[in-house]
């Protein structure tokens, strides 16, 4: 499956959000992420980010695809992470 | 068209991207908006934030997806955008 995964963490927190999200996905910007995932993987990297957030204050979104056939991607400006799978 | 926004404005001309994705799309997270949108309508948006963007230094994304059907929204921790339209 392919993963789009966005983060607002408070400050204190965001580096270990950062760590977790880039050992699975791709950085491609600010607090943005993608890539293929694997379900198990999938579960592993919602575990490991609930582990650390603070539920009241912290926020992630995970947009999951089956397919990316039907999804473009379009970006403006600097491209800003090295994205090796581009949907 | 359904299209997910994620922007990376320097800090100075982020509150003029915020007003523009803000008239076309639900703002859900930090700088991320969704929500339908009419190709035409598409198309002014990117004119707008490229009118205001320095495109060495900012940065949009813009995912694209003819159907829906496909994808899945999950969120963790807190929901902070009031969103209207959810996939």
């Amino acid at each position: 499956m392919f993963v789009i995964l966005v983060y607002d963490f408070r400050e204190r927190r965001v580096a270990k959000a950062l760590k977790i999200s880039r050992k699975y996905l791709n950085w491609v910007q600010n607090s943005v992420f993608e890539g293929e995932i694997s379900k198990s993987n999938y579960v592993k990297l919602k575990k490991e980010l609930e582990r650390v957030m603070d539920s009241e204050e912290d926020s992630v979104i995970f947009y999951t695809f089956r397919s990316t056939k039907y999804s473009k991607r379009e970006i403006l400006g600097v491209e800003k992470g090295n994205v090796d799978n581009i949907i």
